[in-house]
């Protein structure tokens, strides 16, 4: 049967990259859960509640970066070659956000009970002691990240493609695993450590445009054989629109509403979450906007009138200003790097859009 | 320069063996510890108290699988070409004691603190309150090893070999992986699942064998290009032994000194550790003698005479000689299974000298 092509007129879709990536991913899930319940019922339970907390929530952003470079650069080669690749990007991301709420010890994601969450309840009956079921369903949890991770290769490995090609897409998935964890550390770490040695951008850096960016584009690149010095260019692409997509969760953090963002029940001034926004607005207040500050800071929920006070400390030290400013910055250098790619008109619309919705998105 | 040729009159030694792959960790570490110092020092700290951890212990008993199969098979090439392959079996074991010594809450290994132990001392003067410590100390050693975890498949594409033959071995490690995480899932909840429900020789099969012997073991003859029914009896002899060093670590856990097995400052008798040893015991213990047992089992650090009266009902029960008749099957089973490859006779006797080994030590 011919399958049909993708032709330099049709350029890849969030949604048909989504319906691409999830047929793909409802496959491996039911694979593994057979496998898994084969083994022994409780490991079949640990797929479900993996497979319930991916088919909940996300935007799927990662495989499309993925779709949409390669499909720039390989232009007649089918996409659907690559959808593997494509969806290791989610499964990478759903292992991180995993490891990251047992790090962060929350129960809850996109709304609904994550593992942990759903370990919680599967759990109550054998341990009802609270803190003893923590460290039980934090261990399920840490568990099922490693899976994922693991899996995350495996994926990879799946891809129609010169078995070379494939150990270099795997490469830039190590590359990434490598510079998130750091960055996940230096986050961790925040929380206690002298703020005056924190470094914001750096985590952004690490943290979200290593393997939510950089990886995403350069492994479609890849795939389509484009040139280096093309991949230096998606490098510093994705690591402008990754900082500025960070800086810009970080102003939705504190100015958008958390119902909106549907990211927790507590906002980032609650949780004390120490960005480059509060990084800078310590560094341009005086001693009395400081201790004002520091009375909401961290301090768990709030009322509205301490989050509409914070609003107003952020924007009159120019805090708020200067943030969006770099992001402004921080997608224009993005888009002027997108110039210079050697795509066609089409794909480089579709990048600058992105670039675009990213950046100026309100949830 | 030519390099020497390891030729059918010399097998592979675990001492040779240890010193390509401590070599070639060596320089993997430190490459490892510049590029994370340079991203930020806090980061360099984890990859050395990583580096500290793997420094002290282990016998380096799963690369020799990977480097002794090869050989077995691959004759007259240079076992260098795949020794990164071998680390990366050590890497992912180190990666599971990282994250098995969380889920135990274990500070100890190897005599020494581990990474959660390490940090302990790091974080102690910012985190003064000992459960919050406890918390961020867990998140840093989870981190630890879902960066060793996801290094392992880098090192098996480090090998000189076809990147075809390197995505099989990479398949092997992600079983293992697969496997592996289900018997720790599974070992994880017999802590506090209903005993009757708990199957000891699942969880050494599925903890233990698959990726302490048998994808060692395949992965070594996968380079050398052997049969696929090669591949077959390597799987069943890995199986076999497999479950029988387990059975043998529980009776040392049981009938050893602690001391000797190094291997923690409690006994398996007073963790309450639900081995094959004391399933057996339970299945043939009369009321009597399980009240007894109950008293000792699972109730932390005893006097000696108490691990004189478990060892005296895990005899007259005839547990104690259950198993070891098992540990000798199984061990039979291994080396008959061993008589039907297709290697050289110093082969074989190097296989057999290491199932007797592992099966009748007694550390």
């Amino acid at each position: 049967m011919p399958r049909p092509l993708v032709t330099d007129q049709t350029t890849m879709t969030l949604e048909t990259s989504r319906r691409h990536v999830e047929d793909y991913l409802a496959d491996y899930f039911s694979n593994r859960l057979l496998r898994a319940s084969g083994m022994d019922e409780a490991y079949g339970r640990l797929w479900e509640t993996v497979f319930t907390l991916y088919q909940v929530g996300g935007k799927r952003l990662r495989p499309f970066l993925t779709l949409l470079s390669y499909q720039a650069y390989a232009q007649a080669e089918d996409v659907r070659q690559i959808v593997p690749a494509a969806a290791a990007q989610e499964l990478l991301h759903l292992a991180m956000l995993v490891h990251d709420d047992v790090i962060d010890r929350d129960d809850v994601r996109y709304g609904i009970a994550n593992v942990s969450g759903q370990y919680d309840s599967l759990y109550a009956d054998a341990l009802p002691e609270p803190a003893e079921r923590a460290h039980f369903v934090d261990s399920a949890a840490l568990l099922a990240g490693d899976a994922l991770l693991s899996d995350s290769y495996k994926l990879i490995a799946e891809c129609k493609a010169d078995p070379a090609v494939i150990l270099r897409a795997q490469a830039l998935l190590n590359d990434a695993v490598f510079t998130v964890i750091g960055g996940e550390l230096l986050d961790t770490e925040s929380a206690f450590n002298d703020k005056a040695h924190v470094k914001p951008i750096d985590i952004a850096t690490y943290k979200t445009a290593s393997y939510s960016f950089i990886s995403p584009l350069l492994m479609g690149a890849t795939f389509a054989g484009a040139d280096p010095i093309e991949l230096d260019c998606l490098r510093s692409m994705g690591q402008s629109l990754g900082v500025a997509y960070q800086l810009q969760d970080d102003l939705l953090g504190m100015f958008g509403e958390s119902m909106v963002t549907g990211k927790s029940t507590t906002s980032d001034l609650g949780e004390g979450k120490y960005t480059e926004l509060v990084r800078v607005f310590y560094e341009r207040a005086d001693d009395e906007q400081r201790a004002a500050f520091d009375m909401l800071f961290g301090h768990g929920e709030l009322p509205l009138e301490s989050h509409m006070g914070a609003h107003e400390l952020l924007i009159t030290t120019g805090a708020k200003s200067h943030i969006e400013q770099q992001v402004l910055e921080l997608s224009n250098d993005a888009k002027l790097t997108i110039d210079r790619l050697g795509v066609d008109d089409n794909h480089k619309d579709a990048l600058r859009n992105l670039v675009n919705n990213l950046t100026t998105r309100e949830r």
